[in-house]
């Protein structure tokens, strides 16, 4: 099933609701007439990126306005159930970077922050282009919950502003790692750190723990940044499914 | 570290090993030279992708070859330490396949079989190209294991030829379908059928039952196919690290 993402219907849904009209964005627009070939009277699929699910029926379908009169609404439970937050430093590959953003997306995850490390890349990519990234993959996997992009942060400040209940730090140095399995607490909002292609550093480790982070592993496996973020989307999603 | 990928390592081992003689492969004597600018006298670090590991002096590196000298050899435990055979649908997208390939290397697979369903591709993408993505992930990750990549096979030949213990079919169709953490026999060699984007058919799925696959989810999400690949596959490392 093709499904469009109106960020409008969220607002929409808040009133009456049925019988409500929605624009479609531009984007999704243009590939409602072009691609799709929709005409007047068709039924459209539509997600809101924040738990709502709605029909629509095509009332104008013309080159300036694509709208649609809201026939059917629902709301989803949050997805994933336990709010899994990854902050990751980003790598240097755009192609790697976007391919993590569209399996972690798939696999399940709320929020997601790029984070500067000492031994990481500073740059960063295109914020239109990775929420374009992450929206084609809500779509495509059929969820209706949009993870957030959160704005690129410093390590030191994440450090201090990070409120999750569960805090976690995966790294590959020394001193004693649990699994992600046996550190994540069931049912308790959790926030990861992947590091960079060297890791964090000590310090970085050090403050984290001092600030309340538990030492994690993903596995015996080296594994790339963008692979380690991946694995540790999906341990966090197994260890909400077990505390679910 | 830098690894060279040499085959032919395997079979220097098997006698007295150190002190002998081999020489690298046409791709990996071109990389050695042209860009990482190794000379005669440099310490090399060797695999063979059957568990061996060993370290090598250049006695020789000019454009008709490049040999070294064995000067330290180790065999390690096979890696998967459980073999993990993951059978999936070839996905139409090249970049996608290669992707999987890559991902199921860095988190541990033991063997591949591309297989030919009723709704999935039949097209083949290049061994060569699989092969080489197979042993660049090999030797990034730092593993002395190469995972086997076998022809494509039909699936109705699959079902007759299977002999691991533990036969596993994903699909999201309906019928019980276990957890593959529950599934899986701990100890015990895994095949895992990972479908194509249709899904496999009910005739597929009863087939396989049939034949003794057990049939499994990958979870709550819907996944393209080459993330359930790398689901599937870091779910049997899971089983095995639990099971180990």
């Amino acid at each position: 099933m093709e499904w469009f993402y109106v960020p409008a219907l969220a607002e929409v849904s808040q009133g009456v609701g049925i019988g409500s009209e929605v624009d479609l964005p531009e984007a999704e627009a243009r590939h409602c007439l072009t691609v799709l070939r929709h005409r007047e009277g068709d039924v459209l699929h539509l997600v809101d990126g924040c738990g709502g699910r709605g029909e629509a029926r095509l009332v104008q379908a013309d080159k300036r306005q694509v709208r649609a009169v809201i026939t059917a609404f629902e709301r989803d439970a949050p997805d994933p159930a336990v709010a899994i937050h990854l902050a990751i430093a980003p790598v240097k590959n755009p192609a790697r970077m976007e391919w993590f953003l569209e399996k972690a997306t798939e696999i399940g995850v709320s929020c997601i922050t790029p984070v500067w490390t000492q031994r990481g890349e500073r740059r960063h990519g295109s914020s239109d282009r990775w929420q374009r990234v992450l929206v084609a993959a809500m779509k495509q996997s059929g969820r209706s919950w949009l993870p957030e992009l959160r704005e690129p942060i410093k390590f030191s400040d994440l450090m201090r502003s990070a409120t999750e209940p569960c805090r976690l730090i995966a790294h590959c140095g020394p001193g004693e790692r649990r699994s992600v399995l046996q550190a994540a607490q069931p049912g308790q909002p959790a926030l990861l750190l992947v590091g960079p292609e060297g890791d964090f550093s000590p310090d970085e480790v050090a403050l984290a723990e001092s600030a309340g982070f538990v030492p994690v592993h993903l596995g015996a496996s080296r594994l790339r940044t963008e692979t380690a973020g991946v694995v540790a989307v999906h341990l966090l999603n197994l260890a909400g499914a077990v505390g679910a």
